[in-house]
C-alpha cells in the first residue's frame, strides 16, 4: 500500500510501505473510510518536535475491520468502528477510572493516514456502530477519534455544568469543538478567543456566544469586563503554550476551572501565581474512549455535527497538501479519504 | 500591650505596641484566649520569605469579641470568636463560591500573637460559637482557625471520598490535620509520609493506617508498592517545595487529585510531565471560612481533638521560644496564651 510517511520538517511523502498484519492476538486490521491530518502533526512538521527517523503519521481513524487476531472477541470483520489515538485494554484499573489513555497498556497510534491500519488493544480501544453509518455522517464519526474526543474531555475536565460561562483558548479544530461540547453539557456562556473570521462563524454555528478577538492581558482583562470582573467558571486550553496556558489561568475565576488538552511543549507553571489563583487544573491527552459511546451516539442521532471542521477534503494521495493547508492556516482540518 | 514582632532571621521580639483600635466601621477587636506559631511563621523567621521592616506576626486566633465597628451585625461584644487567618466579607461572588480567601475584601490577618487584635470584616470573618466554650477545648478551636481549616481543604481539594486511599506528604500540623479530615470523610487508607517518631504516632491516633518513611523517589516507589502500582486516589501536600509537589504528583493514580496547601516558593511546575500524569491540581490558602462551622461543630461535639497538634504551651511573652522550638523541629506547635 501507499501511506504517509514524515521525514523531517515540512517533508511529508506518500510513499510505499508494507501493509500492515496481525503482530498480537489482541490486534485488527482496519480498512480506513477516512483519515485526517491533526493539530499535533503540525508539532513535528514543523520542527518544534524532533523527527530523528521517518514515521508513518496519522492518529485519527474510522474504517471496518478487516481481520482480527485470534484473542479479540467483541469486534468483529465486517464492523464499521471508531477508535481512540491512544489504545487502550479497557479493563485495567485506569481505565476503570476513565482514564484510558493512561492505561497500562497504551501506545500512541500512528500510520493511520493510509489505506489500511493495525490497531493493537482492539477490543478495548475500537468501538463498533451499530449499522454501517451514512456517508455524509463519516466526517463527524472521524472527529470523534480524536478532535472531537479531546475538546470533549476539555469541556469535561474544565466541569462545564448547565448555566456555566465557559471560555475557549483557542480556535483550532479542538477548540471549536470544546465550544460544541459545553454547549452539549449546558453552557450558558461560552466565549471563544478567536482571531480568524471562518474559525469565529464555525464556533457561533457551534454554540459560541461571545467572540474575544484580544489575546494575553488584553485577552483576560476583556474576559474580566465580559465576566462582572470575576472571570469564568470554566476555561478550556486547546493550544497548550506557555502564553495560552497563563492566559486560561488567569481567566478563570478563583475555584473556577482549566481543562487543558493542548500538549505542553516546554511550558512552566509558576508555582507562586498558580497557589493564590484558586484554579482547578486538569487535562492530559483525552480519554477518548471513555467518551466515544456517548459521542458516536450524538452523531449518528445527528443532534451535532462535529465534521463541520473539515474544510478541505483531500484523496489520500495528497495529504501532503493537506499538512501545507493546516500549516498556513488555509484549513481548519483536512478529511483524507483512501 | 505588649505583642510579638520578627525584625528579621530568628529576631522575635516581644515589646510594647500600641493597643489596637476600630478603624472601619466592620472591624471588631478580639481579647485573644489562644494564639499559636505557625509552620509559615516559619519562612519569615528563616528568612526565606525578607523581612524588609519589623512586621507584627500571627494569624490565628481565638477570643473574646470586646468592641465592634458600627457596621457590624452579627458579632457582638462578649462572644468567643473563631476566625480565618484571611478576612472575607462572606458575601461577594468569590465568597459565594466558597473561596472565602479570594474573597474581594481579602486581608491576610497579622498581628494574632497579641493580647488584643484588630479583626477586618468582622461579619464575614468571624464564626461565634453557641455558648463560651470550656477551656479545654480552645486549643482545637484554635487549630480550626487555620492548620485544621487548611488540612480540611488540602482534602477536599485532593477530592477525599469514602473507600478513598489517601497519602498524606508533610508530617506539620497542617499535614497530621489533613489525616485528620481525610478520616473524618472516609477514607480507608491514609499513608503519612513522616520520618519523625512523634509525628508518626499523632498521625497513627489521627486515623493514618501507614506510615513511609522513604522521601522522593524512594517514596513515590514505596507508595506506588502500597497501591498495587497504580498511585494513590487523593494526595495531600503539606510542604511547598518543588520536591514535595513533584512527589505528590507522582503518588498520584492517573485521573486521582493532588490537593495543595503548602505555599510554593519559587516552585515550578513541569508543563509536559504534569500533562501526561493525568492529575487534578486544586489548592492555594484555604477557605477556612468555608468550613469553619462544620469545623466548631465537630470540635464542640468532641469528635475530633485537632488540638493534639500543640505538644508546647508557652506563655504569650515566651514567643520567642516557640519559634525556636518549632524551627528545630522540638515541637509540632506551640500554644500561646496571654
Amino acid at each position: 500500500m501507499k501511506a504517509t510517511m514524515l521525514y523531517g520538517p515540512r517533508d511529508v511523502r506518500f510513499e510505499e510501505r508494507p501493509d500492515p498484519t496481525i503482530i498480537q492476538p489482541t490486534d485488527a486490521i482496519l480498512r480506513i473510510s477516512a483519515a485526517c491530518v491533526c493539530g499535533s502533526d503540525l508539532w513535528p512538521y514543523r520542527g518544534i518536535e524532533p523527527t530523528t527517523q521517518p514515521r508513518p503519521m496519522g492518529h485519527e481513524y474510522v474504517g471496518i475491520v478487516e481481520t482480527v487476531g485470534s484473542a479479540v472477541k467483541n469486534i468483529q470483520p465486517g464492523q464499521f468502528v471508531v477508535g481512540s489515538f491512544a489504545t487502550s485494554d479497557n479493563t485495567c484499573p485506569h481505565c476503570q477510572h476513565g482514564y484510558q489513555s493512561s492505561c497500562e497498556q497504551r501506545e500512541f497510534m500512528s500510520a493511520a493516514q493510509a489505506p489500511l491500519l493495525r490497531v493493537p488493544q482492539a477490543d478495548g480501544t475500537l468501538v463498533a456502530t451499530p449499522h454501517i453509518p451514512s456517508e455524509n455522517l463519516i466526517p463527524s464519526l472521524l472527529t470523534a477519534s480524536d478532535v472531537l474526543g479531546t475538546g470533549w474531555f476539555a469541556a469535561d475536565a474544565a466541569n462545564v455544568k448547565p448555566g456555566a460561562t465557559v471560555v475557549v483558548v483557542g480556535d483550532g479544530a479542538v477548540g471549536l469543538l470544546g465550544a460544541l461540547s459545553a454547549k452539549q453539557m449546558g453552557a450558558e456562556r461560552i466565549i471563544v478567543m478567536s482571531r480568524h473570521e471562518t474559525r469565529q462563524k464555525l464556533a457561533l454555528e457551534f454554540g459560541a456566544t461571545d467572540i474575544v478577538t484580544e489575546r494575553g492581558d488584553e485577552g483576560v482583562a476583556r474576559i474580566k469586563e465580559l465576566t462582572r470582573g470575576l472571570g469564568a467558571d470554566s476555561v478550556l486550553e486547546c493550544v497548550g503554550t506557555q502564553e495560552s496556558l497563563m492566559q486560561s489561568i488567569r481567566a478563570t475565576r478563583p475555584g473556577g476551572h482549566v481543562g487543558f488538552v493542548g500538549v505542553f511543549h516546554g511550558v512552566e507553571i509558576p508555582g507562586g501565581e498558580f497557589f493564590f489563583s484558586h484554579v482547578h487544573l486538569h487535562g492530559g491527552p483525552a480519554p477518548v474512549r471513555r467518551y466515544l459511546p456517548k459521542l458516536i451516539d450524538l452523531i449518528l442521532s445527528q443532534k451535532i455535527d462535529p465534521g463541520k471542521v473539515f474544510d478541505l477534503r483531500l484523496p489520500l494521495d495528497q495529504v501532503a497538501e493537506g499538512y501545507r493547508a493546516m500549516d498556513e492556516r488555509r484549513a481548519i482540518k483536512a478529511l483524507l479519504l483512501p
